[in-house]
């Protein structure tokens, strides 16, 4: 049997971690046969492959990025796009594709599922939105980076001289916000699924000045003000094509600078947060869901996902996850209220 | 409502975080008062108690250990220390209490509920080898620790010279080696669910030796080789009063060059995977419990034990749970398999 | 004897551990009694003080920040600051004090000194611009905190699709940017010594996505391109009263986005820099340095600052180090040309 | 021109970095061709040699280890070893050396400059025991992990319990031991140079029980009580030849806990301490020496080592350092005796 294995999507800690052990277990357990696919479905477009065995994923668990390249690109916005696909698939000798993306991706896996194509998912994003899995790898790594900066963000606020912004990633889900938030200790905490109030933002900043302390506003890069309340600074357009305001960060660091009176600064993390060593978590949780996809493969169980439920890596039926984005519950968001303000 | 905490057992990352959440959420939400029991169960025994109120717990967060002090102490290895114990709560108007501790704690506590004690319990072990939760706060700051050192023992692994053992902690389970060992990409993982054969590891380690990169063995403190193959080169007694073979990291050494002839050098991290700030996620599952444990006080649910059951924190009798220790199932060491050798 | 002991400016890691082995030594070797000046000169001018004992400085040595707190005032921007500040010396018996601070705190310290306040400086600033001394601590904690971060954006510089630009701490001296540049392998680095020609930065930006790896841009928050070239997109001015134009991270990235066609990234470390606890090399220099200006106190020898010098700790006069800033020598800067492009 | 270049005995962080910058700087400022002599003078000894060109030292600034490997092989212990060397050098058509080592590297490297081979020296070793430098890369980051150890074990420390051992790198000097020592907080600092007291240490770890705070004992690998005082408990022989008692740390902790009647426990760092990715500051170090050693070629200036002097990096005669260790100095070591007990 030989198995095609591709990347798909930004960066994320633990591409590496799977690919080992999909291949791993796969030569060692099952005599399976390998060959990379080059950035995503492009390769499967353009048909450019490379060998994948044992040897070639040695040493590669605690690197960041993909060995495989990864891109964006979408095989149905090409005019026969499937087509193409089928036909690298069958020029070499592919029975089985293991497809590691966050939601874009696995959008794509799933329609390919349904035309007939053998295939299994494994979820990858450090935005922590796919459904289906109780987290995604990749996450617990761009948390603990986010929340180390803000642990050093403290030294300065003790002496309650600034207001501190730290925009984090997440453009349309808050949950490295929330998560790194309530880890470090923020006062303030914006997230893209609840507009906030710049009002009630500065109400919060004040209050903490008053007990000789400087607020830590954490922002996720997607999180946005009432409406009329943004004054844009900024309108640029994203590589996706997808208009975005540049600095939720450095926008609300002038407002509150402006309507506290209080001196504020920003941090935009950035990259910084997708890249470098994955945690032992992220490492643990992308080798486990590498093994369990390729027994997925071997079992013939194709159009799945391997998910996280509790402790047990569980499979789902890809279409039932890219229907919808995991964003954050209110609930789970209120259960942090004591800490705002 | 007065609430009583303490913190028993080992130093474990995130204590203060639950203590932090307890007591914010109590005050600002509920409107409780709160009292330090200083020690674990020794406070209760001795009447000693500390002061604890909102500034008393500002900072704590990132702050490994416990501000309450801990201690191994049972009070029912006390003559009347049933008794003692009532009477300490009594005379501080104390209304329920909140137990942060491990195995022997949580113990304890399920026993006092028996007795009538209103009481909520919070599990935490860097062991995770507490039943009912998916797992316990420290644990994956223990693991990141130990995960992070076999990293670096890879730029030896590649000079291909030596064999390198690293011991970790865990007397009793091997949680700490497995994760560690997956994340680290150790060759040999010793856990103490499973006798070892030192033949079988010497022969894992000279094939290691054949593919020109060393061999990294990961070894649980509690491992041990099956009857008959240990010489024990020292007994001494732990500060529990059991017996202990001193150091199977350094005889694994030992026999390990003795056998393959190979030179092999060992790291012993210690009470280093208990120490320090506690990992993001580690300050995010404390402080839930934390707010859920207040929380079931406030609805005075007693003698249960807060949880993670997936991504939700739910309420277990604390009875069910300290019938057991959870040890690694043999399934999940298997899963593992192809790494090893 | 009777020393006072204060901190001003910024925050910088290694304050305490100044404060610490001052007073350890002055205690325990000299007998010498304590008092802390609150926030730099403020305390002197505005008679308040802390108390300063071995009780006082026990845990510090790790911990960010100072416990004296800081501030910016100026005692000869007062009327009659200088007499306040005598007052207050003579009002606690205070026979020498221990000034730590950047450059302009020891041009304070110069000034006074000259006034015939008996007083030894010890240098202090993250920018690493103090002149005297072969380096300041601080500094080292900043470098490794921008070194680590664009060690992380290499990840994504290795999938070759995007420009990463990295603003550092630097207003006026480029050493931050300069160490953490050439320590992270970026492959542009500006600073505020240099004024750069941004089509040479886009030159060189292009010429390294030709080889199939994205270029990291290392820049100082004070560098500026050439006269003529900067399009100021916002103005404003800093808690100093000084003018400064916001964010040349954010403006290079937009210009290499224009002028190359390749997406650009920003990520702006800001007081991340400064906080948290100081590296191994900053706590032993800090050590060393309250350790020696305690001894100059002992000796009388006043009116001098300490600094490094190779291995050995020296007394330099006051006078001698704050006429002039540290900036980075052309020649050392040249010494990395074959790095960049 | 054609250099050749050799790593030689036990890992260091930056060995990469000082290959790559000698590569780049070569290549890219004076058309130099390189060749790799694999695993140091063993290389050199049985001819076998690696290609070495900007593409392979291309992403190796960060990473442990050496690209050429190591040896501790000396071609002095070798019939017609000269000759063999002369041989190989001959045989590439190579017109100089650049030779990265230790002490016993460096030796070598003196004896055969003596006899005419060109070459340059570049010290490296974590102890930071070469003389003539102020100091080696390896250093920093060795003592910067031992310290980040020691800083966990506060944690254990401040619950006033146990007695905390840590052992450390240094068999023949007490480099790492001093400056993780200070920068950690230890309160006993053991190195080679001073043989030490036990009834001393003893004492010393009492009265830090008596201020209930718990001991934090830094040993060198190489300490020994002074004559009479060592019970031999283990008696073997390192892969060198020499004898070496095993384990100094387990022996302190064992005579700890039966002197003083208080439990003590050890951590042993081991290869711990050389693995990984350098720190900033030896990137930084191992990058200007190579670059000075390149130079020093270009200049034909041959029987040298590049050296740290302050801020500067000089040469100085490989015949003036390779007749002494550094070892540290009695008046440096009491300098810090405030801090001890």
């Amino acid at each position: 049997m030989r198995v095609g294995v591709l990347t798909g999507g930004g960066d994320c800690p633990g591409l590496n971690a799977v690919i080992r052990s999909v291949v791993r277990k796969g030569v060692d357990a099952y005599g399976f046969d390998f060959v990379g696919l080059r950035d995503g479905w492009l390769g499967l477009l353009q048909d450019v492959v490379l060998p994948l065995d044992i040897a070639r994923v040695r040493g590669i668990l605690p690197r960041g990025g993909t060995i495989l390249g990864s891109s964006r690109t979408n095989p149905f916005t090409h005019e026969d796009g499937l087509r193409r696909v089928r036909d690298t698939i069958a020029a070499h000798d592919v029975d089985a594709l293991v497809v590691i993306g966050g939601e874009d991706t696995l959008g794509v896996a799933a329609e390919l599922s349904r035309q007939g194509i053998p295939l299994v998912g494994v979820p990858k994003t450090i935005d922590n939105d796919v459904a289906g899995t109780d987290c995604t790898f990749g996450f617990d790594t761009a948390v603990g980076i986010a929340t180390e900066a803000i642990d050093r963000l403290h030294t300065t606020a003790e002496s309650h001289m600034r207001a501190l912004v730290v925009e984090v990633m997440g453009r349309h889900s808050g949950w490295i916000a929330l998560h790194a938030g309530v880890a470090g200790g923020g006062n303030v905490i914006l997230i893209p699924e609840r507009p906030f109030d710049i009002d009630q933002v500065c109400e919060q900043v004040k209050n903490r000045f008053k007990i000789n302390y400087a607020p830590i506003v954490v922002v996720a890069e997607g999180a946005a003000p009432k409406e009329g309340q943004m004054i844009v600074k900024d309108q640029s357009v994203d590589e996706f094509g997808h208009a975005r305001l540049s600095g939720v960060g450095e926008w609300l660091a002038r407002e509150i600078s402006e309507r506290t009176g209080k001196d504020a600064r920003t941090t935009v993390l950035g990259h910084v947060q997708r890249g470098g060593t994955p945690s032992a978590f992220d490492r643990w949780l992308a080798t486990r869901f590498g093994l369990h996809a390729i027994d997925a493969v071997r079992d013939g169980d194709f159009g799945v996902m391997v998910a996280l439920r509790g402790t047990r890596i569980v499979r789902v039926p890809l279409a039932d996850v890219t229907a919808k984005t995991k964003t954050v519950d209110p609930s789970l968001y209120d259960e942090f209220e004591v800490f705002f303000g």
